[in-house]
């Protein structure tokens, strides 16, 4: 059995040498063009940037980087960038992708294209995120913090396996999984509180497989084994969760950003459903969460 | 002009000899009987313990509170208790309540009664947090983590007209409001967006008066100003907010329990919109947050 990867560090130590090909549409960003060069200097990634040349070129000497150390496609019309990047995972060159400085609605878009994206029929594009944090003793596996906006129980499941996955990529069997609410006690009045009880019955019954899921729980009763003791609430998630299943963006949203700005978090995350990685950063993220962030797609592919 | 109360230990040192006249509903409750046993040493209340008599003299022992230090008046049905208290108020024999060993749900009742509780046509009642966290400068004042499931915007005027009283009594004037949601740009398939252009524009029309407002903003947006400055987003709440008015119950009720779980925050609450302020204390609760309560709402009366 493998040890669980507990922080952060780890993700990017198991990423280290597995030199994934990663396809970047708009490499003339700043923090991005800083993560991808460490990302090839610890040999995460080889990394194709697609873009202004000259720009990505000036950039990296600006930042100290050696622009020989990525191949880049000399694409000068932005609009054009997302889909050059992903047709490059569709020839089979690359294996994960990154967004730089394109627009985020035109990346999504070239991602979600019904002829020429990575989108399968049946599948469900959604978000997962990696949050460490100096007050919890392991990783919590997140989703969905930025596309899904209000998933239905259908979508809960594939966001469940989605995180499933990350989990087994972390080493983790059979992640304790919380379905939150605002409280553990459901009513009619709270939709959270029915998917938990739903989500939670689908894995009594064995028709979701791959994780010990307890919900509705509050993030107290989630996170907290003082809360649960003291709630006198006890089930094997309780007070343990490893992966945590939102019923809102907004909830969603708001914890990784508590998290990040006021808990001393950090996070990795990445677009999940499509045929490989997705990675969609935000202007705020720092250079080493975008670095993460590539780490973690790594151990993903 | 006051200064602004910046820390829950400051809430404490401003109700020190206020003497609100306290009813409690169940005074036989542990954690509660602690919080009123400091609160009516340190001279913030005078409390009225309704419940068992005999067993809150006993309690109060163990805790080695005097129970001569209230006055106890004996209901032995537990389901008369919540109504009993209630009455307390309306006589005008006390003015402010607090919950203790009686049923959440029985508790609201009373206080919700058309006929003998504390609640007029025309109010909402609704839940205020005040929230400190090491990370953040100043006391956060939150809504609404307990009661309201999802407000509409007739509704999050309500919030918002209370959390500016309790920013008032905290000598904080013309407090910085963030209408939360997950994105500062509105978008028609996120409700809270819209919500945040609304009040943000009835403020702008002098409909709303007593608060600057700014909406929508994603929560590091609201709280901080690193994140405003890399998303070069300028305004006087950004990064700076006094009050944050939440689209859901689980996003705000994950905010409190992520703060004060994950980041050493600490929080006092009451619910509001009643003819008093009123204590709803959560079992999870610590004493010191209960004792925090009671101070903020001797503060409003």
């Amino acid at each position: 059995m493998t040890t669980p990867i507990r922080s952060l560090e780890e993700v990017a130590t198991k990423a280290r040498g597995k030199k994934i090909k990663l396809s970047v549409a708009g490499g003339n960003a700043p923090t991005v063009i800083e993560a991808i060069g460490k990302a090839v200097r610890e040999e995460v990634v080889e990394a194709i940037l697609v873009g202004d040349k000259e720009g990505i070129i000036e950039l990296a000497k600006e930042h100290s980087i050696d622009p020989h150390s990525f191949e880049i496609i000399d694409e000068q019309d932005v609009t054009k960038v997302p889909a050059k990047a992903v047709d490059l995972i569709r020839n089979g060159e690359a294996q994960m992708l990154m967004k730089g400085m394109v627009n985020s609605a035109d990346y999504m878009r070239a991602i979600l294209n019904k002829k020429a994206g990575l989108f399968s029929p049946g599948e469900v594009l959604t978000h997962v995120t990696v949050c460490e944090v100096p007050t919890y003793p392991k990783l919590m596996i997140v989703s969905d913090v930025a596309v899904l906006i209000e998933p239905d129980l259908s979508e809960k499941i594939k966001m469940l396996e989605y995180c499933i996955q990350v989990a087994n990529a972390l080493g983790i069997e059979n992640p304790k999984t919380a379905i939150i609410s605002c409280v553990e006690k459901p009513s009619y009045k709270i939709d959270s509180t029915i998917d938990g009880v739903l989500l939670k019955k689908l894995a009594a019954r064995e028709q979701l497989k791959g994780a010990i899921i307890d919900g509705p729980l509050a993030m107290d009763l989630a996170i907290s084994k003082r809360s649960a003791e003291e709630k006198n609430y006890h089930s094997e998630v309780a007070g343990d969760a490893d992966i945590l299943i939102f019923p809102n963006i907004t909830a969603a949203n708001v914890f990784f950003k508590t998290l990040t700005n006021l808990a001393h978090g950090r996070i990795a995350a990445l677009v999940v459903g499509a045929s490989v990685p997705c990675i969609l950063t935000s202007r705020a993220d720092t250079e080493e969460s975008k670095f993460m962030s590539i780490a973690l797609g790594a151990l993903l592919v």
